[in-house]
């Protein structure tokens, strides 16, 4: 039985997050999506996600689907960037270090959704909807219908969708392409 | 920005899951609450997951809490024993090699059980409900009533509370002596 598991992040990930700085919503929405385009063209899953300091703009985390390419299927892009931003700052509540969101191309699904109120983040901005997403054959799994609420009710503020035709233009071009689904 | 995350089992897990066998749900559930039990002395939170093959009962994947230690707020048990059992069988999708159960000291968070549906997973088996768990002070996350027919819709059945009694005692253990709550 193996002690120890890596997760990586891409090299093209690495070089567009590191330093990448933006106040806007709009901004981390647009830089996020992009990196959704790039990890289709590295062979992955049209989804990609940051974690950005609220306050300076700062990214402290980026992810983007890694499920196949990692034998896992917890990685989509919203937990690698809650998980690597949580190992940038040293801590698994990222409310201890400051006010952070995470910027996701695409609603999270449920196991995503369900991750949030653990993670420290204190906003949700999301590009393509749960309708777009499912629409191209990837499952959202089982959700609540009032799940904004829910968010709301734990300090998490709900943004989007953010750019939704950019992102779902992502995710229907993936889906052309013949790309698989999971 | 870091390019990789690693994260471990503790020593005693190894030893203890490696080469384990149960077929029956109990035993399973028995050993899986002894390592929740073991984990509080390892200094970590009082919760303990294993995946098996239904059909050999091998344990092919065993996780503990590792939230603290890895600065990482997915690392519940069933989140490692899920990723972990996925990279001793390298896939992402369990149900491409055979019949497996998750059997988890206590019903998954709103976080575990939205991950359930991708993991390829047949069978559910927890011990403590949410109520034994949020009795003692931590949080299941925004839930579904209708939680158990969501995962009955995708082919994963679910039994528990198994050994309930015995697995909700290790939680109260765990508040007794002061473990805190995340």
């Amino acid at each position: 039985m193996k002690s120890t598991l890596h997760l990586s992040l891409p090299d093209f990930l690495l070089k567009r997050a590191d330093g990448f700085v933006a106040t806007h919503p709009e901004a981390r929405m647009r830089e996020v999506i992009s990196w959704s385009r790039e990890n289709i063209t590295a062979g992955e899953g049209p989804f990609a996600a940051g974690v950005f300091d609220l306050d300076t703009g700062a990214c402290v985390g980026a992810g983007v689907n890694r499920v196949v390419a990692s034998n896992c299927s917890p990685a989509h892009a919203e937990m690698m960037a809650l998980m690597f931003a949580q190992q940038q700052l040293g801590t698994h509540d990222l409310s201890t270090r400051g006010r952070f969101v995470l910027t996701s191309s695409a609603q999270p699904c449920s196991q995503c959704f369900g991750a949030l109120p653990w993670s420290g983040i204190r906003r949700l901005e999301f590009g393509a909807d749960r309708e777009e997403v499912e629409s191209i054959g990837f499952d959202e799994g089982p959700f609540s219908p009032n799940w904004r609420d829910q968010l709301a009710s734990r300090n998490i503020e709900v943004h989007g969708p953010l750019l939704g035709d950019e992102a779902a233009e992502v995710l229907r071009d993936y889906r052309h392409a013949g790309g698989p689904l999971y």
